[in-house]
């Protein structure tokens, strides 16, 4: 057989979502893979703790995997590492990431024992790697976290761009500004695919600075007389850095709370990623050895999360930090879709016990880490690709993104709006997705079980979230066919039992007669027939008594 | 004892949250109530339907009632009244509401049955009416539905002006524009209180006029070469009009779909709000009659609701209408807090299918009932009340109307922003928030229960949603107190049984040992500490093993 002279890339996560990156660059045989990321669950998946790309194409073919690279630290592009990398990890495996990834994902690592320790080798901008047939040239791009790399991927067929998540900063944090000779000297050695950050696509304009951020938040600085505290992400490592920036120009002591955040700030501070002078931080202890304002408390919380930091301070069930009269809160982060309420209460919160609230709808006091339409146009020029993927995004963002690079002058035949399990053929003619795709549905992750968890066991949790449960168990006497003593309910869920004596009562009587009505003196070979007219009879009868439909599950034991 | 000369105002929903608008009115013993509405529940309350104020505070003062008015038709003003009417009902119960409004009470009623028929007197602007001591006014405000009343309320004290739901339009659909100098003859006669309308008291400037937003819908309409299908709440009968209208300018036939939909342009048809050609509404199985460029389909669903018209097209489980390339989506409708990632998921499955999608935040075509910051202001500087309270709102929108009201220079000690519960006592010189409060926690109403679903049940159906339930039955022999056979399981949503074999069997082995180990020959008596026994055991066993928290419940049957 003739090897084919094509590139086949294949996402395996990230397109038509957010998060879950993790993508396949394949080319006979050889396999080269772009993060390893995960996401939250969705409303819809109760109990969930993660969910994360499905690697099973990769089963039988972990040899031909020649290396892993990472654009960034963030947990969308890392965060699945601890539960794929077992499956395809060996001694010689080579991983390449930049010295504050590599510190995140060897943290992460970490916190699951039995996992092999990773042999993660560093690059930074201007390093070249080659893993056979591919060389990757990285570069850096500003973001929302330190230590940024887009990725030149030099195949036998032309070069890749990939440009991690971006967005152009002429001011950034801790980082030096977009360095635009060198993307156009990158889009200079001709470009056969350019592979674009898509989160932002559906927002007009450009993204805003850091330094304009930074301008607004000094604007806090100086107009509060007492604490300030402010939440943002754990992961937004820029924006804690200008909070303690501030707080050391405004001569304010800076106490972490919330485990992520002091983690994060103590990588990045060993790694040099992150500048704080000694005696800025202290303990939460000592927060009343200075007065109020000279004092700022850093936190999670920002999306009101129910266990965070900032939750349990506006709650006052923190014993050292009690909101008060005087207090400026901070929300320095944007709403994840799905967290508005949360978001909404929290903020009602904090007004009632009198603390000032500045949010970033109020104020430019956030801004995303993504390229808005302006710049990913921009982009576009810079690279001048033959050919284009849009990825990182919902469909809409995909399709948003696909519309500015038409209008740039790609052709419409040289644009791919891909999706998850696809597989994309490139050669320097043609970009094309094939009809057969791989499998991509996305792995969840509950506790210990990865992948345990289906559709039957959410469909059923979901069922029980509604209405309850209501367990009926009947003694059944083996030789006479019929119910000894009085059958055991054990429902949850569903009503109070307490107030619902007489329901109860009832339905106690109905099981009764359903039983000894259907079984005859040999009842072991009728059961589940029994067990079915139970199911069907007591739920409806509790549906036109309540107009509630509980999970109904008889169990009858024979004596 | 002399009875206090002050009024009494008791907001029992609507305040701190949107929705479950209902306020009491009492002078010297005589209650008047105003409005009655529900609210939709939150995402931590699964399977509720619907959330209801608490009218317990009317309890034994039913005879004190002088009556209800009510200012418009939306369910959050009204929803209610099937729930709490009948506790304060009786035959000569003065009801007042303008024409629409009372056509959709009483179409509402009617979805219950039992319940009295009720009687309501209509009023229209410039109408009045003595409930003594009160006399009511009404005058005509703007929203997105018509018919919609503000209200003087005329007490022995002074006036009190409600504004309803309210903005100032100057175009609006089937309505006269806003007559300031209406309003500014109810500001000239000395108004001791304003309560007015929060909701869009954090939005900047003034609301779209219906008559921009005409224009853009227009601007559509003159685009589409195919279908178009547009989607908004059925509540929201302006924007339908403007769609018919739209229709009947452009000749294309219109399809309504879904039922809330369907009986609200019914009902304002039959009372001369909507205007409607005769042909130009046809059933869906006619559509075919028609090219595409000469149909509109109208439904519900913008929001994303599962089972909503929209989303049987999108998801391809209409028969007849099936998305096609070509179609014109149109999402006019903002999307509710919490609603963002269903809209998101509505949006990528209609791009998916290559028909194109306009909303809100593309272009203006929706815009909110509500006055916003600017207009706000204007109401205020028209009234000129001595005493003001926001109302209708999340706390941080009472905040920030209060912040508007102090910059119009109402006195900061002649502001109440008041909770829900609180008692304000009215008199001409001062306004007062009492300490003491009535109860207000709101009702929740699941199926036929209407308050049956409390905390407890609440927290059980959650828990089942996060890991699932997990029933062991075991059987003990009296005499030796032994387990007699292997204990049943029935356990869901906690883990696939089919593949958890090993952990089944083990679990049954623990169970036997615990009982054998803790029952004595006569068992009944330490049955309660078995079950706890088991309780713990188990679960930490089941925690270890999977790190899930299913919920345990042993039952112990003993023969």
């Amino acid at each position: 057989m003739i090897k084919q002279d094509i590139v086949k890339i294949i996402p395996l996560g990230g397109l038509g979502e957010i998060g879950c990156n993790m993508t396949i660059f394949e080319y006979q045989d050889k396999i080269l893979i772009v993060d390893v990321g995960f996401k939250m669950p969705e409303e819809s998946m109760p109990g969930i703790d993660y969910v994360i790309p499905n690697s099973s194409y990769l089963k039988g073919k972990e040899k031909n995997v020649v290396g892993i690279v990472f654009t960034h630290g963030h947990y969308d592009h890392i965060g699945a590492v601890p539960y794929i990398i077992s499956k395809i990890w060996r001694r010689d495996l080579p991983i390449y990431a930049s010295p504050l990834t590599k510190g995140i994902i060897i943290k992460r690592q970490l916190e699951f024992s039995k996992l092999p320790k990773l042999n993660i080798d560093e690059v930074r901008n201007g390093s070249i790697v080659k893993l056979k047939p591919f060389t990757i040239e990285f570069f850096s791009q500003n973001h929302n976290i330190p230590d940024n790399l887009g990725l030149i991927i030099n195949t036998p067929l032309g070069n890749i761009v990939h440009t991690s998540d971006f967005k152009f900063d002429p001011a950034p944090v801790n980082d030096l500004p977009t360095d635009f000779k060198k993307l156009e000297s990158i889009g200079n050695r001709k470009v056969l695919l350019l592979m674009s950050d898509s989160t932002g696509a559906e927002e007009e304009g450009h993204s805003l600075s850091e330094k304009d951020i930074f301008q607004n938040l000094e604007k806090i600085f100086q107009q509060a007389n007492g604490r300030i505290i402010a939440a943002t992400f754990s992961s937004l490592i820029n924006r804690i850095q200008q909070m303690v920036t501030l707080a050391e120009k405004y001569k304010r002591k800076v106490i972490v709370e919330g485990r992520s955040m002091k983690t994060n700030i103590e990588i990045s501070r060993q790694l040099g990623y992150f500048k704080i002078k000694k005696g800025t931080l202290i303990g939460k202890k000592n927060m009343r050895d200075f007065p109020d304002s000279k004092i700022i408390v850093l936190c999670t919380g920002a999306q009101g999360e129910s266990s965070a930091a900032l939750m349990r301070i506006v709650n006052r069930e923190d014993k050292t930090i009690r909101l008060q009269k005087g207090d400026s809160m901070v929300l320095s982060s944007s709403v994840i879709p799905g967290n508005e309420r949360s978001v909404q209460n929290l903020k009602d919160n904090i007004l009632r016990q009198g603390a000032k609230v500045f949010h970033y709808k109020m104020m430019d006091i956030h801004a995303g880490g993504h390229a808005q339409k302006e710049e990913l146009e921009k982009m576009i020029r810079i690279m001048k690709p033959k050919f284009f993927i849009p990825i990182h995004g919902q469909y809409s963002m995909l399709f948003s993104h696909a519309q500015i690079a038409r209008e740039t002058g790609i052709l419409e035949k040289n644009i791919v709006v891909a999706e998850n399990g696809q597989i994309v053929d490139l050669d320097p003619q043609r970009i094309f997705v094939e009809a057969k795709t791989v499998i991509s549905n996305h792995i969840m992750v509950d506790g210990l079980g990865v992948g345990d968890v289906g559709e039957v066991v959410l469909r059923d949790r979901k069922m029980l979230a509604e209405d309850g449960m209501f367990v009926i168990v009947a003694v059944i006497d083996r030789k006479t066919g019929q119910v000894k003593g009085s059958p055991d309910i054990i429902s949850r869920g569903f009503v109070y039992l307490r107030e619902s004596k007489i329901l109860l009562g009832e339905t106690r009587k109905r099981v009764v007669g359903i039983i000894n009505r259907t079984t005859g003196s040999e009842g072991a070979a009728n059961m589940t027939y029994v067990k079915d007219e139970i199911r069907n009879k007591i739920g409806e009868f509790l549906f036109l008594k309540t107009q509630r439909r509980p999970m109904v599950l008889p169990v009858i034991i024979e004596v």
